[in-house]
């Protein structure tokens, strides 16, 4: 994709997910009437805070002047599904990433818009209207925008998996074997793991201060707005055989290439 | 204790701990050298920040002008022990709850300062300098100050654990039976459990945000200074046999009494 195309939807992105976020306040820390849309046994909360956002969003993204700049995208989302455009280029929107975060008034969830092609996920943006933070980038670079101003985001280059900091979202990302026992593999040799990070976790990995986010069961909208995020601030993003992420799944973040082979093999091990 | 003494007191936490906030501020999401206290196995980081802080909390304590207000007081704290007072009050410092948050840039950290005396926790403060959030409590009732003014906090009513939104630091706080199990139970039992809080997990009990928080493995200065603000918010906080939680180690804090009455029967059914 010609790479003024490219920023120019990066900053379009920006400025529709941060018009959002006023809604996503309305609702946060409010008592909340939260939808149950899982079938039984798994809980996922759907808020109405979900659902006007991704509205919101969509209204935005399909505006005449819009469609005009950027002509034939289409846009999947969380709430609404697809519209399919009219060539491989998509919207991918997570109106919240980190409902259990937002229903508990946990800052730690974020406002999720990416660009795709195919498989190539081009550019995307994690906006986190509470803390007033900005997180966007594509593979030439990532940047947090706060009140502090523009930073740009960088991993860290720990290469050493005894030295890693791990996020995970929930240890029920792995109900089953084998993924149960890989995880536990990988828990068992780093430095630390930490649950409970939702999107804000991979932000945290771009920003240099978590090294991997090891996850299951995500959807494509909870990855691809992060990929190129986590790639412009020198990280990786794969599923956990090295394929590409973009499908969602089991995912593997890190923050440089050594470590990221480090946490594959590790988790990829047979114990028999 | 007189309770205009203990207002004064109250109002004196807040100020000496928002006065330590820039120290936190001046290490959070820096690159951090970290040292390791524990011994071999347990990963308890301590951060040149935790350091600086309570010393800077302890002079203050110390300070005359402030020891002639609340005299014979002593401190305990993380970092630098017990300073005896003459009476059985004392002052409670951590000055960095949630290291782990703190070290990967996540602000579910937060600066404890709380007073006690004898087995009773009289008020506590809680400062999250990069939310720029105070909370603070005693009995009479407790407030969170923030950028949108003082709001009074309140615990919710839910009163099912079918309902109940639960918090734990980390599944690592039961590492063994008949805790491990203990807890699981509760957790099949509620609707949902999420990881990762610290002492904010206690901050969003008080908002009534979130019903539970199950915990073990608390030292005393992790505990005592968010007492109060659940008391004063409505909500209880004991050890798991209902005993005073004063002393840390396993602890259960719920919204209101029949919540955790029910979290405790839960926590010691037995399964044989």
């Amino acid at each position: 994709m010609d790479p003024t195309e490219l920023d120019a939807a990066l900053e379009a992105a920006v400025e529709i997910v941060e018009a959002a976020g006023p809604i996503a306040l309305r609702y946060f820390r409010q008592p909340l009437a939260v939808d149950n849309k899982a079938d039984a046994g798994r809980f996922d909360p759907v808020t109405r805070a979900d659902r006007e956002i991704e509205a919101a969003i969509r209204a935005a993204l399909e505006a005449p002047a819009l469609e005009a700049r950027f002509p034939d995208y289409g846009i999947v989302g969380e709430e609404h599904g697809e519209t399919r455009g009219r060539s491989a280029r998509r919207w991918v929107v997570d109106p919240i990433d980190g409902t259990r975060a937002f229903m508990t008034g946990m800052p730690a969830w974020g406002m999720l818009l990416g660009l795709a092609e195919g498989d190539a996920c081009l550019a995307g943006v994690v906006h986190q209207p509470f803390l007033q933070e900005t997180w966007l980038g594509r593979r030439r670079g990532s940047l947090l925008k706060s009140a502090n101003g523009a930073t740009p985001l960088r991993t860290r280059d720990t290469d050493a998996l005894a030295d890693a900091l791990l996020y995970c979202t929930h240890p029920s990302m792995f109900p089953a074997e084998p993924e149960r026992g890989a995880f536990a593999r990988l828990e068992a040799m780093v430095r630390m793991t930490r649950f409970g990070g939702d999107c804000y976790a991979y932000c945290l990995l771009a920003l240099g201060q978590v090294d991997l986010v090891v996850e299951g069961q995500l959807a494509p909208y909870d990855i691809v707005p992060l990929i190129p995020i986590i790639e412009g601030a020198g990280g990786i993003v794969t599923g956990w055989q090295g394929e590409s992420a973009h499908g969602g799944g089991l995912v593997v973040a890190a923050a440089n290439p050594r470590l990221h082979a480090a946490a594959l093999e590790r988790l990829n091990v047979s114990e028999h």
